[in-house]
């Protein structure tokens, strides 16, 4: 009996909502955008996505050639991707790949069991930089991301930190390289990441002159060869970006982070 | 008037629901799904679904060790990732990617620029064979794999097939080199090849019994490293698997087509 009562009161509110439908589309005021082009402006969303979704894959797996800035078209998606927890997703899933990978290195006891990761978007991060950016969008500022690295105020990527802090538990060295230019910036990278947890470490190797206009995949290929030639094994090397992961020196193995915002050759 | 003539009735309607949902809640016979227990199996599509994504993204940007089958809770995820369309939608930008590329490479007039293309899920798909095994959550069964690829019914994968074709008429020697038994498979995949378009080949390299065994990277490295002793210049190579773009003799570019299925050393 309820069950009818409410069906056909239901019945009624829908006749009644129609009429209303009726009603607007017999006014004279300005219409309301029509079902039409709303469903078309839903489709261009859709599309939009489609489309961030194939381009962000062809970006991590390099297969996009050098890129300046996002599509546009792509924004909404890096957004949602970045501020809606997927990023942080991925991120989780490669460092628990690269524990299960660690924990089944024999380690030697001569201490020369050694791991490489960057720091800008590997260790901490650079989002709210972006956010404001239009998540690489709108063209790279050279001045504006300096004043942005001046503050010190990069969070560490919590899943980065938490793999950080195994490996060197487990008796890894690891090495920090980074492309930030050690006189302007060595100061305030080591208080940025010491201020994030990013303590323990055996060296943090930052870009002196002499590398200056170097490629990141050359200056850090060259880097990590010295250290290789110090006598440590590079187990690991992860990075957010190819260059961190292309050249030589390579290292065992290598882990791509992702991120869909900017692009270093 | 009509706005709340309608304003009320809802009112009324949404409070005789909430009184059916109280009579239900305290009846005898068997409840349905509560609307809890329906959440969290929303929840859980929705974590498979996010684990299914950075795990398809670890797998394309070479994160994840070599894998046997893919996990089970991500069988969704893959089977709407290949049946949806974004598969498609994913091989269509690199191809244009590819294709962007290859338009600025400044050809030769000696007849030696080339291109290296591997069969299986870069030209021609096993989609339906993957399909009926579970999108790859079932362990491997070469006996049948070997069954189906003898029907030799492997469609073309239309966007690699254009790209086939345009690399031709801009005068690239296309070479496919794949990892296929030249003894038992070489015919039918010849066939298989040709009704499906892909004609006009350079050469078609398949697997000799000396290589058997030999993993895919190494065997088809050296083919490469052949090639190019015959004094071809490879500007691409396009493959479904990190191991046809690892090694030796890679070629001036690599692209790594989607491919969520299976994993080849």
């Amino acid at each position: 009996m309820l069950q009818r009562a409410v069906e056909g009161l239901t019945w009624f509110v829908t006749k009644i909502l129609n009429m209303e439908v009726l009603v607007k589309k017999h006014s004279t005021s300005l219409p309301p955008p029509s079902p039409s082009s709303s469903l078309s402006s839903e489709t261009k969303d859709d599309d939009d996505n489609a489309y961030g979704l194939s381009w962000r894959l062809a970006v991590e797996a390099n297969n996009v050639g050098p890129w300046r800035t996002v599509p546009a078209r792509c924004y909404k998606h890096v957004q949602s991707y970045i501020m809606g927890g997927q990023y942080q997703n991925d991120v989780q899933l490669i460092a628990d790949q690269i524990l299960a990978y660690a924990f089944h290195i024999p380690l030697s006891s001569d201490g020369f069991d050694a791991w490489v990761f960057d720091v800008d978007d590997t260790c901490i991060s650079n989002i709210n930089f972006y956010k404001a950016h239009r998540f690489g969008c709108d063209p790279f500022d050279s001045g504006k991301f300096n004043e942005w690295m001046m503050k010190g105020a990069c969070p560490a990527i919590p899943s980065v930190l938490g793999l950080f802090k195994k490996l060197i538990e487990r008796g890894f060295k690891v090495f920090l390289l980074t492309g930030r230019d050690k006189a302007t910036l060595g100061q305030i990278t080591t208080l940025n990441l010491h201020s994030q947890g990013f303590v323990g470490y055996h060296r943090l190797i930052l870009r002196r002159g002499e590398y200056k206009g170097e490629s990141a995949s050359k200056y850090k290929s060259e880097k990590r060869k010295e250290i290789e030639s110090e006598g440590f094994r590079i187990w690991g090397n992860v990075g957010d970006q190819w260059s961190d992961l292309q050249g030589f020196s390579l290292g065992n193995r290598v882990f791509k982070l992702p991120n869909p915002m900017y692009f270093i050759r």
